[in-house]
């Protein structure tokens, strides 16, 4: 009997997108005010989905308050009140796109989980533009 | 043709978790304050979600007004302002975390619906914590 | 790696309910006060989901800014502040109910994208009646 | 000690905005797409704030309930699923605009509230376009 | 230059709205559903709007982060999880209405607050019913 | 007859808080994770009140469409998507607290209305904290 649980956190950044192989004109064409040399921010609303079976004994899939913690210690603590490019290791070398945020934030919790456990990432970088990873 | 129809209600509720075969100490761990003496409660979403071909004579999947009074009339007027430990059948004998609670949702709708509907239900405990089931 | 990127969108427009092949009795009973020969409104919330593989060089799976640019084209300026019954080719022979809304967007938008992109329709009628085409 | 309780309805309906003492150019110029000759619509989310002093017996202000059924019965009943030009007589001669709108909503209720309670609307057209009357 | 500030924190609670003078008929009459003998629940969503100067140094109001550790001791660690009815002093002999609810946190919270703040709740019982004290 | 109308829109922006009379250890202390040095960052919702008399010509108080050109033209060309510390006038010399924010909005929409409209500004920083200015 496998049920989906989802715990919904927040974090709030602020980051720059660019290529740096790229000349200022082509990141202005490409990334327009997302360039802005001086960064710009979010609020990251996080979704975090984790998928397996009902525990008879408890009723729950995963303890939420566990799973809320977790996402705290690893994504939260690392991720909120920075700057994405200039703060965190896994942004030196990486495009902050929110798809890429939902990638990283997805590797980093995978090892943490156990196996039985499939996980899903949804972040959401504004209300009217969100990412999700991996997809079915 | 397939489409997914969603229709979303509410209801409220107290609750209490706890496992009967464990001690206080065992129980205070695992539940911490959700294993409160007195219950407490929430405000439940319900979002049902059904999946079928459009019907090319009313272009319905089916009748959002009809699956809302279904949902009413085996659900709400079920659980809506009850202490779901004491006042009903299926959770005498059942932890009613959110997971619990979404399968007998499942489970008391899905013999009503015509068979080549497939179900899903959602289940908000709070804003920030939800569930699903089944998954796909 | 593929991710899911969404954009959502939202237009206002009148419509109403009914099957031209049915008398007013029939259209009442089915469609109910929707079929109000005068019509009625909602405020459409419109989430479209295209899902690929990021573009190493830009963290993108696709620029939501052209997303938008493109829903703003092909779906707002058609159908926004219009009478879906009497303002628009795409109704004036089928039922602007909510599922066929979607297919219409989703037939719209397809060829629109490049092959690589999957593509997913969610519509909210209202915050309690929404709708998602393809279904997975 | 008085207290303020509100509660919060909604209601579907379509709208045309003109001035029929003007021209085609002039209500253009003014009303823009609102003036579409076939009507648009929305979704109208309507919160009634209620204010008096809290009955020591019940500990209401007002029972809720009795509110939402008033507003259901002579608000909802009467502009939900309508055109508010063609169907209703209070927007005949008046042009609904979410301010008009406001007024005849608080001259239907003002009546049929108790005098010692004050009375304001607030109704949303849009999530991002509301309005609000009387003035403090 | 006054500036109003809002910070906004939820608690969940068990509770059964009945006067105790009153028989079980008249009870069933006033409460409906809400006088369940077994009690039901809510997720409460507070608002506390605090008003006064900004501080030229800090460019605050006050410090939100102080104002939430102060709602959390005072009101949350009280009422969160809590069968209003049962577990808490300010309920034994008060029906928890949303308005005595709103009344008490006021009251708990005002004698905290330097004088120069003027103070103000809002309690959201469900997304549509609400209150909020005192009134301006 | 006077009547409120209100209009949301939003900017995204980075921002440090700091006081440049103090040393480090005093900023971490008031301003906490707030002083991150390579700055953070929100998605700010602004929702702008305007408060007059129906026009009974038009049926508004003030024609949203212009309003919203006016938010967006003054306030978001303004400070969307850019670094309120280092890339606008306005908080070089000030702290770009959400309430120095509110007030600074003010006084760029104050002289830009006519007399005759009351306005106020409405600030959220995150769902959480949001501040309001002037106060009635």
């Amino acid at each position: 009997m496998k049920v989906a649980v989802y715990r919904k956190e927040h974090f709030n950044a602020a980051h720059r997108l660019f290529n740096p192989h790229w000349d200022k004109e082509k990141n202005d064409a490409v990334f327009g005010k997302c360039n802005n040399l001086n960064y710009h921010g979010h609020n990251y609303e996080l979704v975090i989905k984790v998928t397996g079976e009902i525990n008879p004994e408890t009723g729950y899939v995963i303890d939420l308050k566990y799973l809320s913690e977790l996402i705290k210690s690893q994504i939260l603590d690392r991720f909120d009140h920075k700057n994405l490019n200039l703060d965190t290791e896994e942004f030196k070398n990486l495009n902050p796109t929110a798809e890429n945020i939902a990638v990283v934030i997805y590797d980093i919790l995978r090892p943490l989980l156990q196996k039985q456990y499939a996980l899903k990432v949804r972040l959401y970088e504004t209300e009217r533009n969100f990412v999700e990873y991996p997809v079915d």
